[in-house]
């Protein structure tokens, strides 16, 4: 039995719990999570039996990959009746059928809805999201694979950054290394209008800029048709570098932030900089299994008050980020989050990149962001890159 | 008036033809197209009056940048009284929101529905794509600027071209060129599931695999959880090298094809080559306002039959694409297509993508692709790379 047939079969056990016939995937992450394919079509898995993926294009090369019955997607019309015959369990009676309406468009659904007459539908997005909080060791590989490679396209670059370099320059290097050790040129986001390019490369005001972006940190971009990521503003001495970066490697993300600086930074930012790494270990100290996700926020909020940095913490004024860190995985949204409302108790396999930072308006922003692997007895760092700030 | 605000006009005289109160934006690069900004947030453009942006954030960088009249989003609780103030038109009847159903999921939509009990929604996702389908002066220029870097870039590779170079690395260096020169790292596609990584160098067997990529050659990639683009194949004498990239420059996308070769094409593919060529060339002598866009594809499967060549064009066998090109601006799958079923007539204005291909499994891909405007008389063509097989 593959892993994708054991993510199934786990998927299957909880469809009978809620009576539900079977999960349509319909979005193309899922559907390679579920398959080990991401061709064109749906896959659809009853809730007993084998899973049948209906593939437009490309045919062949879903019945190469794919971990479950591929059929060519052909007409809508027996669309119905190839699902009902999946579905012995239902008997005659109408089928249950979730699938995943935190990404499926709308009118692409009513057409789903027309091809099965009768059939009631599910929001099965949360149950697949949790699901996928839990790495197993084959994601936990890929994820150190990509941590390595971010590694260690960040030191091929150090040795060349300069005073009066543009972060789009810098940046463009960085995806250079990155794609030469096998990144794979996408960092998914699941989130509706939501695009990460790369991660960026920041500095000194530019960096502290509000953001769209839901993070600590966005960047100006180059032009407001895409207001993220790194822009022309040129490194200079004395501000803090923000290097927040991350790459795809056998579809898993890695996240993490190092500041750098060329020279020293002030003592205000060097301070907040090393709260920053204050709030990392002690949230260290606590992420174990059975540990709230909220909690660690909660604690990291007490402890950025009692250092006198509040309005600075994860974005500056209006434009803070109420969380702490997010799970990673296929996508870089990903649960759980640490962040009020998330009561999910950590458990051994989930991935989490945890980022805390300062903002300083018009001068900049300081701060560290490592991804953790939450293991039975406590917790596992996946971020190879060096400690500490990194002076150039 | 800006650009933003004759947009924002145009949908309401549009509006006010079918009878809705207003369209309510929520997809970003739409957001982008009426008013100037992409902050995260809805932008709710009334039949008549003001347009409204309700944002999340950046509030600061959307008063920067919009042409509209900016609003904190705040609680959603409100939001149905708002937007009843911006229709002053309807006065007490129900009011008939367009929205882009193509891309709101359906979550989001059923939390906006809640959001405004009683109103009708409307499907204006067509009105919208047929409107970005003719192009401002401004578009053109950002779609030329363009061209100018993704010309740029592929000579500044052309010299590094070696024997035994993996397809990843040569897109590694397209990149950085690209990135250098101003784009800005993606390239947008709006249908469900698509993704698109600068485009794909791609050669001889590797760029024939069959491919999930609504285009005529999708490449290998890397892995299965992304597979399309460049994959780990070496670029080998004679065998035909598919380099076909794009880039983002001011928001605006181009995207061109150039067939290179290390040495010589075998006498087969070469003359597939020149087929490509003579169907562009006869493309063009029909490309004029008044043309029907689905006309020049039929055309070009009746040129293809007489070379003998229908079963590897646009892919091969059950593969194969069934169009020749698309247009091209914010995102690279835009209105009109030319493929049978769009009946569109050609308009000054209109920006498409031609891409005569054909395919040999276990040989190659050979093909050509340049972006033109339609004149007032006829065509212009955008792309500047030099035309022909380049010969490395």
């Amino acid at each position: 039995m593959t892993i994708f047939q054991l993510r199934q079969q786990w998927l299957q056990g909880e469809m009978i719990k809620r009576g539900w016939s079977g999960f349509l995937v319909t979005h193309h992450v899922d559907i390679y999570y579920y398959c080990g394919s991401m061709q064109t079509g749906y896959l659809f898995i009853p809730a007993e039996g084998e899973a049948l993926y209906l593939v437009r294009r490309s045919l062949i090369r879903a019945e190469e990959e794919a971990s479950a019955d591929v059929e060519a997607l052909g007409s809508w019309k027996t669309l119905a009746e190839r699902l009902r015959a999946r579905c012995a369990a239902a008997g005659d009676a109408p089928l249950r059928i979730a699938t995943e309406l935190d990404v499926l468009p709308v009118q692409l659904f009513g057409k789903l809805q027309a091809a099965l007459p009768g059939a009631a539908w599910e929001d099965g997005s949360l149950l697949v999201r949790e699901q996928r909080m839990i790495k197993s060791p084959d994601e936990v590989a890929a994820i150190r694979e990509a941590a390595r490679v971010v590694d260690a396209a960040l030191e091929a670059v150090i040795p060349h950054i300069r005073e009066g370099m543009a972060e789009f320059e810098l940046m463009a290097l960085i995806e250079h290394q990155l794609r030469l050790r096998g990144h794979q040129g996408l960092m998914r986001m699941r989130a509706y209008n939501s695009e990460l390019i790369t991660g960026m490369v920041a500095t000194g005001a530019a960096a502290a800029v509000p953001t769209y972006f839901d993070g600590p940190a966005g960047g100006t971009g180059l032009h407001p048709s895409s207001p993220q990521s790194s822009g022309r503003a040129l490194l200079m001495r004395g501000e803090p570098i923000l290097v927040d970066i991350g790459c795809m490697v056998d579809g898993y993300l890695i996240d993490q932030t190092r500041t750098l600086v060329i020279g020293d930074l002030d003592p205000e930012l060097q301070r907040a900089y090393d709260v920053a790494e204050q709030v990392l270990r002690a949230t260290e100290a606590k992420l174990q299994p059975g540990m709230i996700a909220e909690h660690l926020y909660l604690l990291a909020l007490d402890q950025v008050q009692e250092a006198g940095l509040s309005a600075h913490f994860m974005g500056y004024g209006a434009d803070q980020v109420k969380f702490l860190g997010h799970g990673i995985g296929l996508e870089i949204d990903e649960l759980p989050v640490l962040a009020k409302g998330f009561k999910y108790p950590l458990a051994p396999g989930m991935v989490i990149a945890i980022e805390p930072k300062f903002t300083f308006p018009g001068r900049g922003v300081v701060g560290v962001e490592d991804t953790y692997l939450i293991t039975d007895i406590g917790w596992e760092k996946l971020t190879i890159s060096r400690e500490g700030l990194i002076r150039v």
